[in-house]
C-alpha cells in the first residue's frame, strides 16, 4: 500500500518504540523474550493499516504476532489504529522490508507468515519483486519452523496464477488451495484485510496455504 | 460423459478396427508403427464427443493423436463423427479405461496427455475415483516421456482446487497455471471441447500444463 510521505511518521513510531521495532535485527533469535513467554509467532508482511493482524491478534491470545510494513506512513496509521483500542500484549509492529527478514528473525523462529495483497507487479520486468518470487521464499523458509505455514490471498488473478507455479517450482508443499475464498465452505474462520472487505465484491480472493518443511524429504 | 447405453455400440465399433482399438495392449511398446511414422503421440483421456481431439488433429498433422473414452456409446459418437469427415490419418480411436494405460503404452511412449473436463466426483469418498488422483498420474507419469506434458482444463472449482494439491504434493513441476482460460492472454490456439464451448459462459475454464521429468531430479 502506498500514501504519500508523511513527515510525521517517523518521530511518531519513534516514539512508540515499546509497540514499534525500528532496528529490530537487536532481536534476533530473541523474540520470545519481547513477549514474555513461548507462545507461536505469527507475522504479517506489508500489513497495510493492519486490521487484519489486529482481529488475528483479538481472536488469537496465546499467539503472538508482529505486522511488518516497510512504509513508515502506513505503518503509523496501523500503530495510530491499534492505540485507540484495549491493549493487545500478544501485538507488535515493526518496520522492516520483507527481503532482510532472515537478519530479523533465527532460523526457525517463525510459525506462520501471512502474505495479504501484496503488490501484484504486474508487469514482467518487475516479477522478482513480487513477494512469492522464489528469492522472498528463502526468506519465509529460512525463518520459518519446519511444520511452519505460509498463508497467500490475493485478488490478483496473474499474481496468484505465477504465485502457484513459483511456488511449486520452489518445492513448497501445497496444503490447501482456495480460488473463491467467499463462497467456499470451510473457510468461516477467515480475517479479512481492509482491502479485501472492499475489493471481494468485485471478483474472487485467491488463497493458498503451503509448508517448506519436507522439501529435502 | 455418460449416456444411455446403446447396444449396437460395440458391434459398430468392432466393424471400425482400424479406427478403434478395442485391445490396444497389443500394440504396447509399437504404437508407432500403427501410425506409420516416429511423429510425437499425444493422448486424451475421456475425450467424450471427440470434437478437441479431431480439432488438434487437423491443426497438427505432425502430430499423432489418439482419443480414449471408456463408454462405447460415447465413443461410437465420436467415431461417426470422424468418419463423416475427411480422412485424418494420424488419429485414431481407443476403448480404454484411464487405470490401466499403463498396460497399453510403454514407458516415455507417450508426449502429450489431455485431460478436459473429467469427472469431477464431488463427494469426498470418492475422490480416488478423480483422474487427478496420485494412483493416475502415477499411470500419466510411467507412460509420459521425461519432458512429457500433461494438459489439464475443467470448469469445476473444487475439482481445480483439488488437482492442483493432489499435482503438487505428487511431486510435478508446473509450468503454467490459468484461472480464466477464455479470458487470458497468450491462450489463443487454445482448442475447445463441446462441454467447453456449452459451459464456458458460465464461469471460468481452469487450465494446468505439468511434467514429471525431474521428479528425482
Amino acid at each position: 500500500m502506498r500514501l504519500r510521505n508523511n513527515p510525521d511518521a517517523m518521530p511518531f513510531l519513534q516514539e512508540h518504540a515499546d509497540l514499534v521495532f525500528i532496528n529490530p535485527r537487536d532481536h534476533l533469535g530473541k523474540w520470545h523474550e519481547v513477549f514474555g513467554n513461548n507462545n507461536p509467532i505469527a507475522i504479517e508482511i506489508g500489513m497495510g493499516k493492519g486490521d487484519f493482524i489486529i482481529e488475528n491478534a483479538r481472536r488469537y491470545p496465546n499467539i503472538n504476532f508482529i505486522g511488518i510494513e516497510k512504509y513508515s506512513t502506513v505503518l503509523t496509521i496501523a500503530v495510530k489504529k491499534f492505540l485507540e483500542m484495549e491493549t493487545l500484549p500478544n501485538l507488535r509492529f515493526m518496520k522492516e522490508d520483507a527481503a532482510v527478514l532472515g537478519e530479523v528473525f533465527a532460523e526457525g523462529e517463525i510459525d506462520t507468515v501471512y502474505l495479504n495483497f501484496s503488490d501484484p507487479w504486474p508487469k514482467k520486468r518487475h516479477s522478482k519483486r513480487r513477494l512469492t518470487y522464489s528469492s522472498f521464499l528463502d526468506v519465509y523458509k529460512s525463518i520459518l519452523k519446519d511444520e511452519g505455514h505460509l498463508i497467500f490471498k490475493t485478488d490478483n488473478r496473474p499474481f496468484f496464477e505465477f504465485s502457484l507455479v513459483s511456488m511449486n517450482n520452489y518445492g513448497a508443499r501445497f496444503h490447501d488451495v482456495c480460488l473463491d475464498l467467499h463462497h467456499s465452505e470451510g473457510y468461516e474462520d477467515n480475517v479479512m484485510t481492509e482491502y479485501e472487505k472492499k475489493f471481494s465484491p468485485f471478483g474472487p480472493i485467491y488463497r493458498i496455504d503451503i509448508d517448506f518443511g519436507d522439501m529435502n524429504g
